[in-house]
């Protein structure tokens, strides 16, 4: 894919989930569909504080996304990357609404403002590192 | 979701693809998204001896595993567990086969027995240890 193909894909809609993989204090692999949505170059979603993969990247930021579909031929794209964690609740609530509508619909976004931008909500914000593409990867 | 739920949400058809998630020898995280069968209780799934997960798999067997949708209300099911790695050829080339026919149809399990069942290539049957589910999650 080129470097257009990658964002036509990771930015397609209707929106996909997005695997995001932390590594726990133990040294398991973690893995969780996210929503997700782009600030920038930098790609963002909401997870509690004390989710498994808020408390596993506050003690180390590196993260891993898998954008995939579930159609032939079955594209993907690999994100490794490092992590901001936000908490500020303006940010938050703002980028909790945005994300919410990408999903939902724009008429859902202030519902999901609400939700996902309550105290103990955090933006993650992924910085990229590398990104590996697959294209037609069934035939 | 009930045991019976989960059951029926991971072997849904058509097949979606599973977000596998391993930790590399730095500790960085690692998913990808893979094809699977279902062989009794374990999951399974072929992948190179050489690819980044067949190597963190031979040094540390945990793995975790997104089956995730694209669609509202977005339900899915997490399953964390060991893996035992298979490279005797016969069984990898039977489970290539039966692998491929589920995500490309029965007339193409050929095809894949030859493609992913070649030197080189393994099994990784998962024996699951937690399986948290997720229904409703937009709702």
């Amino acid at each position: 894919m080129t470097d257009e193909d990658i964002e036509a894909f990771i930015r397609a809609t209707p929106a996909r989930t997005v695997a995001a993989s932390t590594t726990r204090k133990d040294g398991r692999p973690h893995v969780v569909p996210v929503w997700v949505e782009f600030d920038g170059d930098r790609i963002v979603f909401n997870t509690s504080a004390e989710s498994v993969k808020g408390r596993s990247l506050r003690r180390d930021p590196r993260i891993a996304l898998a954008f995939h579909d579930d159609v032939p031929p079955f594209n993907f794209v690999l994100v490794e990357g490092t992590t901001e964690l936000i908490d500020d609740r303006d940010i938050v609530a703002t980028w909790a609404g945005r994300i919410g509508g990408r999903y939902m619909g724009p008429e859902r976004a202030e519902e999901y403002a609400e939700r996902n931008g309550s105290a103990g909500q955090l933006l993650v914000s992924v910085t990229r590192s590398k990104v590996i593409a697959a294209k037609d990867v069934a035939d």
